[in-house]
């Protein structure tokens, strides 16, 4: 049974897909992801990293920047602190889940392949992985 | 049936799946990559984008950076201008294609997902698409 949290989870990301709310999202990750129900497995300056609340994979793990971006096409020179951030992020979770072995894959959509109307990097594994000591 | 070029390009892709001729790619990539038989569709002091030689899609882009990278854990903060033009690149892309209409995806692979020991950004679409007259 989905938790209360999943539940406030789902609410939040189903607003921001109405064109008025999109906004939501991005500016609780900006200014007070401390009340995002999500287990938090990383966070730097420009971004937050968490399982996703409906996996579509064993492993699948959302990295979210704080600034508002829409979508890939949105990126630019300004945004670069955000994307180093985002691949040593994605370092660190291959390290800690052992995903160099089970094998992963990075997956950003766009247009109309894009459901979610805020960029967002996907970093899935066809494994389940728990995180390693050390 | 494969023209003389695509046999040289994938003659060059299988040696370097060797291990002691991992480095051939890259370095011609680096050096001299006017040799390559490729249809080269965007090309920047980091990077070298083109048809994926066997496409696995129907609009399927390989952007390989000039830098010697195994693959994403190899990026460092010495290669941050490759992660700033390969987004770059991509939305010039997006835009030259129209894929913002048919969809588009950046898929990475990782660990025993990728086949390919040199780290590769791949721009697919479901839809073929052809360069738009701007």
């Amino acid at each position: 049974m989905p938790s209360l949290r999943q539940y406030f989870l789902n609410f939040i990301f189903q607003i921001s897909k109405t064109k008025p709310l999109r906004r939501i999202t991005p500016w609780i990750v900006a200014h007070m992801s401390d009340i995002l129900p999500i287990n938090r497995l990383a966070e730097t300056q420009t971004l937050i990293a968490f399982f996703h609340p409906k996996p579509a994979y064993p492993f699948h793990v959302l990295i979210v920047p704080k600034s508002d971006l829409d979508s890939v096409m949105a990126i630019d020179s300004a945004h670069t602190p955000f994307l180093s951030d985002c691949f040593t992020t994605i370092q660190k979770l291959v390290k800690q889940y052992n995903l160099e072995s089970s094998g992963y894959r990075i997956i950003v959509n766009g247009g109309k392949n894009q459901d979610f109307p805020i960029l967002h990097f996907h970093l899935v594994s066809d494994e389940k992985r728990k995180a390693q000591d050390s």
